[in-house]
């Protein structure tokens, strides 16, 4: 007997149990399907990944992520990707030399971060979704959001907004500081956090501008509406701002050419992927549900790590944040169990085996009750077990009653008439 | 830059660029339509393990092949799985109580292994499969047997024989001579070799009876057709492996009723897992390939490990080698692509964008040329990147013209047409 403190899992990770498998499939295969309709084609990255290559491509905070050991084998260190963008950054990059851009890129598959474990976090974190590269173009920008878009009501989620930011915008501000590391991390920590009067006390201590202060100050406010474009606007006077701006216009204007604005705010003191992202950057959020269930934006700098430069940008949505917050919505969506539990009276198998076969070739999903004594206990367990039917051959073999699990409501039927494709359920 | 030593992957994993992972995709749709027909569920087991926990359903060849490591977090040592048949089995012992018996389960996933670097073996591993949980019947192993067929043709394999051995039959010989381990090892290896002659050679030196003599010389030879069965009735008289024959002949008389005999060949001398399964097991192989395309059979000990003795089959299909295996065949199977490329001779963004929706909706796969300079260029984008058709919208919006990139025909229809559903492809 094992007890029970010894078949625990790891902190952070999970089984997926039937229903939760179920949901996770149709969240899969309602987004690849998505992915598919918009050109991207498949990828599968390898499950291993050489530690140095994958580096090349991961940020500071996924490295320190990163689960990594020595290979016995080669005496190399080897790691599992803690994200599956670098994968196909470096699949573009020294696997399809010759061929043309762009190229549309999507994947479906699971990464392990380490992550703190007195926060309950999540370590095995499970990942759908596309990359674009090799367009530089703002419309390949808007070309992620309308996805996502599209990827939240394809899965059924109906109130959402997609937050989106321009990280050039907060960097020209930032830049132009020229603040050293300790005092610049203070400045992003309170924008960050929207923390207005830490700013304010900040600028006391900084050798800025009086200019510079009004620009700093203004960023934990520009949020909102499309109308924080015109604050945004009105608060900056460097260039490199000022041109993040009209880039973050263009792609506003092709999100209302898709007919998408109303889904859309922004936040120009987002700091999300401030290493690691280089233009418009964005988060999905339900209504009522905290965490990003998609996230994407510009990383021009990727691919170059691994040789090959190409302006690129792309589209995540995490599985188990949508599996979580849209749980209800799925219950309606997705059918679980299945057609038919098929039970014979008599001991001869051929008729249940014969009328298995047809039924399954008609499409229906039927499991043999092998091991009930009678309707009763079949009956039990078909309802116990999300059979939606449950199907008794009497002992001639020629007559068949269908009983209806969900309120026992029984048809008659003769085995001719099943075989040939009459059976209603 | 980055030379291409410092990109290459650790050895015995890949990646799958499009068409390959494409194929991939096929094989795990048509299998797990195939499980869910028979009315299995699927489970997704968590991508980490304690180790303690998962060496419990592991034989000594797969502990000796798990990649294992220190959890920082924990202090605990943990594992990827090697096998997902383990995991199954702990799911079902220790997080479905109280549900009745049978369980039937499905997974689709990948596992790692420490593989022969020399011998170029895979460590990355595509598993797709079932677990029937519960039932001792034959008619459970024989539902294995019949799903493995209908698996295999249902991803396109046509000439595949299923070898069927019983374990408990060869169990029953080597019981009875009570050799020591070195001995009952150079026996089995000399079975599984079918080499008669060193067979021979250690029956001289081995203290064992002319009776038990006769049963180990006619093993390497107990292969064949369904007449196999009778040789080796009469070549053993122990209890045990009469037990095993009854056993196996009743399987064989469910897939008669199954009327799948054609696909049937016997292998009573087959060692595969001789450690772990306890009753029929089995391997399908295609045609002109030599490694197996799916293996199962029965390990009534497993669930046990776990606090829950139940009886127990499966069924895995190992998707590499029927990937490599039906590279061909799927290239006629597996469509590739998509159907349309979009280009706009006009600058205007708004009418690429409510068609290429109109025609998302309409149920094609539509990607945008954002950056070709003309539709010479876009053409030859598309022939190279397998997009079907070529769709232009000309200067004014209202006309269209279609060419198809295989034979370069070229149809005109108007805009609002297509936008009311009437392109055809």
């Amino acid at each position: 007997m094992v007890n029970s403190i010894e078949t625990r899992l790891p902190t952070g990770v999970k089984d997926f149990l039937p229903i939760k498998a179920n949901k996770l499939e149709y969240l899969q295969t309602r987004l690849k399907e998505v992915f598919d309709r918009w050109g991207f084609r498949l990828v599968a990255p390898a499950p291993l990944e050489d530690l140095a290559v994958l580096e090349l491509g991961l940020g500071k905070d996924l490295r320190e992520k990163t689960f990594r050991f020595d290979d016995r084998q080669s005496g190399r260190l080897v790691a599992f990707p803690p994200d599956i963008t670098p994968q196909i950054a470096r699949i573009a990059a020294t696997r399809m030399q010759g061929l043309p851009l762009p190229f549309r890129l999507c994947y479906n598959g699971s990464v392990l971060r380490h992550a703190e474990q007195r926060l309950g976090k999540d370590r095995g974190i499970h990942q759908a979704g596309v990359e674009l590269i090799g367009l530089d173009s703002p419309e390949a920008d808007a070309e992620m959001i309308v996805m996502a878009i599209e990827g939240l009501q394809a899965v059924g989620a109906d109130d959402f907004t997609i937050d989106i930011g321009q990280v050039e915008f907060l960097r020209g501000i930032l830049d132009g500081l020229a603040l050293p590391g300790p005092q610049a991390q203070a400045v992003r920590t309170a924008i960050a956090g929207k923390d207005l009067s830490s700013l304010q006390k900040l600028m006391e201590t900084l050798p800025v501008t009086d200019r510079q202060k009004e620009e700093l100050l203004a960023l934990p406010r520009l949020f909102g509406g499309m109308e924080t474009l015109e604050r945004a606007a009105a608060a900056v006077s460097n260039d490199n701002s000022r041109r993040a701006l009209d880039n973050l216009q263009q792609v506003l204007a092709t999100l209302e050419s898709y007919g998408v604005s109303e889904h859309i705010t922004l936040d120009l003191g987002e700091l999300r992927g401030f290493d690691y992202h280089t233009g418009v950057i964005f988060q999905g959020f339900l209504s009522g549900f905290g965490h990003a269930v998609c996230a994407g934006g510009r990383y021009d700098g990727l691919t170059a790590r691994y040789g090959f430069p190409a302006p690129a940008t792309g589209l995540t949505f995490s599985l188990l944040n949508l599996l979580f917050a849209l749980d209800k919505v799925l219950d309606d969506r997705v059918t679980f169990g299945s057609d038919i539990l098929l039970f014979s009276e008599g001991i001869e198998m051929t008729p249940a085996h014969r009328l298995a076969t047809a039924l399954r070739t008609q499409g229906l999903s039927v499991a043999r009750d092998i091991n009930s004594q009678d309707r009763q206990e079949g009956l039990a367990y078909a309802r116990r077990m999300h059979f939606r039917n449950l199907l008794i051959i009497h002992q001639d073999a020629t007559e068949l009653t269908l009983i209806n699990t969900a309120d026992g409501r029984e048809t008659s039927l003769d085995m001719q008439a099943a075989l040939a494709g009459e059976l209603r359920l």
